[in-house]
C-alpha cells in the first residue's frame, strides 16, 4: 500500500523547491495514489460520450431543438465537433453511446454503440422522467462501458454527454442532491435567453417541488424522476471506474451532476475523480464543492461533450512525467 | 488584414453554441490574430532558458546558495529538471543560454550557449546590479535568440529562467515599474522562511528607495540598477518576438517582470503575449494586471525554469485545432 506521505516524500526529493509545482504536484500525487505507483500512466485513455434526448425540451427550455442531438452525434463521428477535434489533439480514444436519443439511425461504426433505453425521457415537467428500472438499465450500460475500457487497457477514463435539454435535468438533480435553491443551480445552458431561462427556472422549481413532495425517501427514485439517460449512464460509468480503482476526469456541469450521483450511490467514488474545469453554469461550482473537487481550469466553458475533460488530458501527462522522469537531489548532486 | 471580428465570426460559425468554449476561444482568437490566419500553428516551438547569478545572494535573501544555478543548468541539460521533463512532454525544443552565471564550465552541447555578460551581477543591495551597457548587451543576446528561433521555424516562443536570487531582482523591478509598495510584490521565492523573507523585504525596500532617490529619469538605468542578466535577456527576447509578430508564452513572476520591461521599452509587445499562469508569488498578479493579461492556470506554481509556459503548450494546441479542424454549422447541416 503506497501512502500519500510516501508519495509526497518522493515528490519532495525531486530537483525543485518543495511544493513549487503547486497544483501540478497535487495532480501527480493523486495519479500515484489512485494507481498505487510512483510511475503513473496516463495513456492509453478513453472517453465515452453518452447521448440522449429529454422529453422536457417540449416545454421550451432550450435554445436548440431536440433534433440537434442526433445531428451532433453524426458530427462527432465525422470528426467535426469540438470533442472529436480535442480527442484527436490529446490522443484520447472517443466512443459514442446512444443511450436514449430520438434517433432511428443505426450507425455501423467501431466508435458507436446503440443502446437506447428509450427514445428520450418522459417530460419531467409533467411526470417522472424515467422509471427506476430505466435508470438502473442506463447505469448498467455505463458500467459496461467503463469495464470494457479498462479491460482494453485504458489508464484514464472520461465521460461526456450530448443531449439537448440536459442542463434542465442537471439543475433539478443539483437542487435535489445539494439542497441549494433552484436559482443558485440554474443557468443559460447552451444559450438560453432571458425568456427561456425564466421558463426553465419555473419548470425546474416545479419539478423539484413535486419530487420532494412525493418522495418516499428512496433516493434512486427521486434521482430517476428528473434524470436523463446520459446522466444515469455517466453515473454508472463513474461508479464502475471507482470500483476498478481507475482515475476518471470529470467534465462540466452535467458530468459533475452524474459524478455526485455516483458519490451518493457508491461512497468514495470521488477519490478517483479529477475535476477538469469549473464551467460558466452556476450550479457547477455548487456540485464541485459538494464533491470537494478543485477544478484544473476556470475557463467559463459550457459546451459539454467532454470538451473540458479532453482539454486537460495533457496536463495529466505533465503531472505523470514530472513524478516519473525528474531527477532527485541526490542523483543530480545538489545538497538540500 | 484579418480582424478580430472576422475571427470571432469564424468561431461563431463552428458547431458549438456561441462562446461556449470560453477562454479556449479567446486563446484561439489570439493565435489567429497574431499569426493573421484562421489556421494558426503551434508547432514547432522553442523555449530558451536564460541562466544567471545575482550578487545580492550574499545578503542572505535566498534559501539556496548561488552554486545551485550551475548545478541546475547541468540538471536541465541532463533531462532531470522539471523544465526538461515538461519540454519533452509537450514537444518543445529547449535551449539554455548562460547569460551570466558564476560557472567556469564550457559545455559543448547543441542545446547550450555560453554568452556570459559577466560572472553574476553586482550586489544590488550596495550598488547598481549592472551598467546600462551590460543591460543592453544582455537584451541584445535575448533578441538574437528570439530571431534565431523564428528563423528556425518556431511558431510559438517561450522564455524561462534559472538564477538563485532572482525573485529579489524581480520584486525590485515590480516595485519600480508598478509603483506598488514593496510588501505587495515580495514573496518567499524558491522557499525563503520568515527570517529570510524579512531580510529580503528590507534589501528590496532599500534598493528601490535608492534607485528612486538617485533617478535621473532614465528608465533603462533604473531597470538596470536592480535587474538580472537573465531578466534583461528575456526582455530582449520578448521585444524581438513582438517585432517578429510571434506569439510568446510568458512563464512566472520573473518572466512577467521581463515581459513588463519589454512592454515599457517596446509598446505593444503585450499583444503577442499569452500568460501561462498566475504563480504563488504575490507580485505576479500585480504584473499581470499591469500587462492586462489573463493567465490560463492559477496553480500556485513558483518554480520558474519556464515550467508554467511549457505546461500550457498543449492547451494552445487545443485552441489551434478547434479553430482549424471543427466543422461549421453549414457543413454539418445544422440550422442555427
Amino acid at each position: 500500500m503506497l501512502t500519500i506521505s510516501e508519495i509526497r516524500n518522493h515528490l519532495d526529493n525531486l530537483t525543485k523547491p518543495q511544493g513549487s509545482l503547486g497544483q501540478l504536484e497535487e495532480l501527480a500525487a493523486k495519479l500515484c495514489l489512485c494507481q498505487q505507483t510512483l510511475k503513473p500512466q496516463t495513456k492509453p485513455r478513453q472517453i465515452i460520450l453518452f447521448a440522449a434526448d429529454h422529453g422536457v425540451v417540449k416545454e421550451g427550455i432550450s435554445a436548440w431543438p431536440a433534433e440537434v442531438t442526433e445531428l451532433m452525434i453524426d458530427n462527432i463521428l465525422d470528426g467535426g465537433a469540438a470533442s472529436s477535434v480535442l480527442a484527436q489533439t490529446t490522443q484520447t480514444e472517443l466512443k459514442i453511446v446512444d443511450i436514449g436519443s430520438l434517433s432511428q439511425n443505426k450507425k455501423n461504426c467501431k466508435f458507436f454503440r446503440c443502446a437506447q433505453v428509450a427514445k428520450g425521457t418522459a417530460n419531467l415537467a409533467k411526470v417522472s422522467a424515467m422509471t427506476k428500472e430505466q435508470f438502473e438499465k442506463a447505469m448498467r450500460i455505463g458500467k459496461e462501458e467503463a469495464e470494457e475500457a479498462v479491460n482494453n487497457g485504458a489508464k484514464i477514463l472520461a465521460a461526456g454527454e450530448m443531449g439537448i435539454g440536459n442542463t434542465t435535468a442537471a439543475s433539478c438533480l443539483s437542487a435535489i442532491l445539494s439542497d441549494e435553491p433552484v436559482e443558485n443551480v440554474t443557468g443559460p445552458g447552451a444559450g438560453a435567453d432571458d425568456k427561456i431561462l425564466s421558463q426553465k427556472t419555473r419548470i425546474i422549481s416545479d419539478a423539484v417541488a413535486r419530487v420532494k413532495k412525493n418522495s418516499n425517501g428512496n433516493i434512486v427514485e427521486n434521482i430517476a424522476s428528473v434524470c436523463g439517460f446520459e446522466i444515469a449512464a455517466m453515473a454508472g460509468f463513474y461508479i464502475k471506474a471507482a470500483e476498478l480503482k481507475t482515475v476518471m476526469v470529470i467534465d462540466g456541469f452535467i458530468s459533475t451532476a452524474a459524478a455526485l450521483i455516483a458519490e451518493v450511490l457508491f461512497k468514495g467514488s470521488r477519490d478517483y475523480m479529477i475535476a477538469s474545469h469549473c464551467s460558466a453554469e452556476p450550479g457547477h461550482k455548487v456540485l464541485l464543492k459538494k464533491l470537494q473537487l478543485k477544478p484544473l481550469l476556470d475557463w467559463s466553458m459550457r459546451l459539454g461533450e467532454g470538451t473540458g475533460a479532453l482539454l486537460v488530458m495533457p496536463l495529466l501527462d505533465g503531472a505523470a512525467d514530472i513524478v516519473t522522469k525528474m531527477a532527485t537531489f541526490e542523483s543530480a548532486g545538489i545538497k538540500q
